[in-house]
């Protein structure tokens, strides 16, 4: 036990801190041992500060931790942050100053020029980025974070097809579950039996992210995926899975069978062992009216993302539905695949020998 | 009371019958005098072989009429039908054989080169295909057809704008309301906390029929607008009320506001003075997070397509969603519209005079 | 239109002062002529202030009218009022005391015992408790409420049972909608697809209240009705309409057909022409599985209780299903047909005059 | 993998059928070795006849399998059994007749005098019924069934309170989960945003169940328990897990702790290793607002009976809440504890005996 790394969350209470501390129960190579949130739940049990809202029940012994403040003393060297735009651009560049690794799943530093935007199947070349950051420098210390959970499904079901064919165009219609919203979130007022056809802000980092994350580390930087892409983004009366409706254009000929093989074959982790990476990243399901929010969401434990409905698109090329868990592979389960990644590339030694001589 | 039509109403029993039954209660110019439906209803009083399922309370005298069977013989002269295709490619053509103006919601018929597919607001010219029709000639009976309920909403949206601009590429992604789906229809397990992102037949439909109702009658045909169109259809958890998420490419450039100009100035009926259209057949709400299929479907008693968040498309030029209410605007009411129009050209009365010697 | 009672209404961005408005748009006695809400709102056009989450349009009148701070200067002499209880308990004898009737549907004065609780089928003759409040004597102000939304729907079933076979114990279980929390009220995480068998302070309120409102007007003071009744409260996944499943022991024996004729021939208010009263306030509707709150909360506009499901119980007498529209019947309606009744019996008038004296 | 019971499933493709299939994979004990259905799938593969509709992928296997005709012929000699009742009826008795051990979910036989009625923690000792079965003497084949699965959350709950201090009157209110009434069930309209207030039978089934259930075997026959019961059943929009809102009176008092302690200590299967077996059969959660079908029916995999709320009722002593998951705990889960049982007293042994003389 002695030998899993201290794992420090920020923004504890939340519902992506929840899933945080529900996907860790148990890790193998991770252990929650600090929890931070605002100041009024700072000081009490996490059993009584957090409204548990998952289906499986609250571990007895992070249920009696007590919340810290969110601070950089007395943390661990490695922090999963998920907190709000506002709060991560000032918190999260002080844990880093002071040493720590953040891994965040907050927008506010996502398309910072030197912060690494990484999904491990899809660009973790771009992870080098960290080497740009002032803390490294300084303290060791550096961000990464991890995207938007509506650009998760979409990206990973294109990026096989990217390799392969070249994107030109991509257009997504997305069908989001109010998880993504937090709690409380979406009021029931608003989404009973409605759609709710605005989430402010998610179109724009869609599109921008998106492109970010196919781009290519050139030098110091990365320079964005040359491509056109639209996004519309709704809200609907479904707890977790995000549904993607995607058109796309290639700069080659792709068949039927060429896509299918291109996300058949796509096993980019397939040999480093990483606990959370699933043995099919995406995958494809043929049944006509596949995938669906309340029956594919948790494929390989909300890691894979299933997508279906390949079919010829009368403006683009082909169009397709995607679909995937958003607060697992979109939310907690990814900044635990990049932490895995991280600490498989050995970029949390450092970090969390420093932890040990703290 | 005697001088109104007598209306006789095909599929009575369905989700599409009930609305007629409701939506012409207390209807100026027509009356419900003759209900059909399967041989399984057929001889018990309508009261005992449907299931009501609409929120206002079944009508006395309606409940107590007895459903006849599916047969010309003894019904009036104006018919409005909503059956399955199947049924509807057998029945119809009796039916208009049989001297009866047949006004269609069924979709059997809706593609056939001398039948006009018809929104009063959009191409109430395309009427002129009934005398296209070998029952006209024969007995003055004639069919026709409204479009599906996906289809509605979006062509109101687009056709003030391809009047202006002209429309060269249409992308759409629906979000679509159980009830299009008739009764018992979409099974609660598939939608209770879901979405199902396939619809049979429906996307063919969408983007045949668009094309047909944007179309110009030219000599004895419709030939369709020359655009391309690509649809994505998915089944929500929405009782009524279809939203849908569209980008637009026009062959003129349009400023936001020219478009809102052109929904706002969209008012072909004026001066009709038919009792179901719309004061303002495409309303544009300016609020960031509407239409919502709850709050906007009732609009203007269920006969007005709302759209709103008009905004610039990376890919075409502009996108925004449109809704409508699909068993109203985009099925029983818009029979209705059919029929108040045609009762306006005269071109009921032969048929009702017809009725009338009966 | 300058002979309409001018109306205030105190809390009117919440969900109960939304319907409030949208009830009395052309309502023929009362004109809403002033709306307050909390600080935050104070002195913003209403259109903006509120987030209108109705499904018929703001009136534009009510969109363009500022906001006053929630005091009684400049406020009209009849006051609606739908505001949190520790505010209510604040500012309702406030503007008693400045001569107002206030007619609440807040819960602080509900039980106070010189203030009449009440529903103008069940029990008018409580009115009377007025002439107890020491602002009558000042200022000819005064505070009468109505029951919670939960209460109502059993005590209009009740109440004709009560006066024909006398009620000795009664058991409740609701299924309540969303609505009755209000705006942003429940979250969707904790609703979609789930129950939560807990409101606060719901079951202690429909208990007590129930037993004041068919309690029995004595000297100065209300003797509530000696009966045993006990509640389990639950909210589900419903936009408007409380069901609740009813068991009742009677003190004299009654039938099937001397409980429907009880029902039936409850019409206490017939002949007062009052706007808002329902012709059949409590209606008896004998399909299997009837009433369902999307079906049958509209009746007679809201303001009708629907039973039904009549059946023997193997621990008391019967068991049987009501149902009521919770923000119609069960608070907005409920607030304005009180105040028809209040000037029906002409208590309007001094608090009138006194308006049109300031 | 030799030494596990071959299974037979009849009802392979409904949806407790698949919840068989689905909690038997992986089964120390059982394996599925026959799945039969109605004429129109028999012959298919599995995959092909079944619309599967679990959040877990359909096992291969198990998809490969072809659909066997519902007789005896062929079949194994343990029988899993979840048919509607008039084909129950028709099919069980053939199945013991032909030597089968019929553990049956159907309810057509749950009341008969010589069918054991059996929930393991509960009422273990009924299972000596099945000596009283013609078939038994003669080819050693029996039936047994499980409860209802609005019965079953209820008398989990009860059963310990009875047995310390006497039960002599239940009242139930129950929140009904759709995925209780099969596939395709109940159709969204009617569910969406409603609540419907009748379940066919189901008040009938929950009295007479409990009363079973939690009666005494005497000589030959089970002595109901002599209590008074009386149930409301309604349906709501929730897809997995009964909610039931109960009051109870006892024989003797009971303290809150008597009560909480007679739960916690329910353990009556304790030492037996059965595989199904929660360790604990009755959970409480003393959360005031639980607990939830959404957050609380897996607990346990689904075999926990969670309770809360518990507080004194005005009519009866105590009212509580009770939770369970209707398809797991209340059905497929239901019949394998009970062949775990079975197993665990050696009466599944001749008939498996039988089986592999077969």
């Amino acid at each position: 036990m002695q030998t899993k790394y201290p794992i420090g969350i920020l923004g504890a209470t939340g519902m992506v801190g929840q899933r945080y501390i529900q996907l860790l129960e148990n890790h193998p190579w991770f252990e929650v041992a600090w929890l931070a949130a605002s100041d009024r739940s700072s000081g009490k049990p996490y059993g009584e500060a957090a409204k548990w809202r998952l289906d499986t029940p609250l571990p007895e012994r992070i249920a009696r931790m007590t919340v810290s403040p969110a601070e950089p003393t007395g943390a661990p060297k490695i922090i999963f942050a998920s907190v709000d735009a506002p709060i991560a651009r000032e918190l999260e560049p002080k844990f880093a100053a002071a040493g720590c690794a953040v891994l965040s799943n907050s927008s506010a530093f996502r398309m910072a020029p030197n912060v690494p935007l990484v999904i491990p199947e899809v660009n973790a070349e771009h992870l080098h980025l960290i080497e740009e950051q002032e803390s490294r420098k300084q303290s060791g210390g550096y961000m990464v974070t991890n995207p938007n959970c509506s650009t998760i499904g979409l990206v990973m079901a294109l990026k096989p097809l990217e390799e392969r064919f070249g994107i030109e165009k991509i257009f997504v219609t997305t069908l989001q579950a109010v998880s993504g919203a937090g709690y409380p979130g979406v009021p029931s007022m608003d989404i009973l039996g409605n759609v709710v056809p605005y989430i402010g802000s998610e179109e724009e980092k869609m599109e921008a992210e998106t492109l970010k994350l196919l781009g290519r580390l050139e030098g110091h930087a990365v320079t964005p995926l040359s491509a056109g892409i639209t996004a519309h983004c709704n809200r609907v009366a479904v707890v977790d899975g995000h549904t993607e409706c995607v058109s796309v254009k290639f700069r080659k000929q792709a068949t039927r069978e060429d896509i299918l093989a291109a996300w058949a074959e796509f096993k980019p982790l397939a040999g480093k062992d990483l606990p959370f990476a699933p043995q099919q990243p995406v995958y494809f399901d043929g049944q006509p009216d596949r995938p669906q929010p309340r029956l594919d969401s948790n494929r390989e434990k909300g890691m894979t993302v299933t997508v279906g409905r390949l079919r010829p698109c009368n403006l683009l090329d082909w169009k397709f539905v995607a679909l995937s868990h958003n607060t697992v592979r979109g939310a907690a389960g990814a900044t635990i695949l990049n932490a895995e990644l991280l600490a498989n590339l050995g970029k949390l030694e450092p970090v969390a020998e420093g932890a040990a001589r703290a």
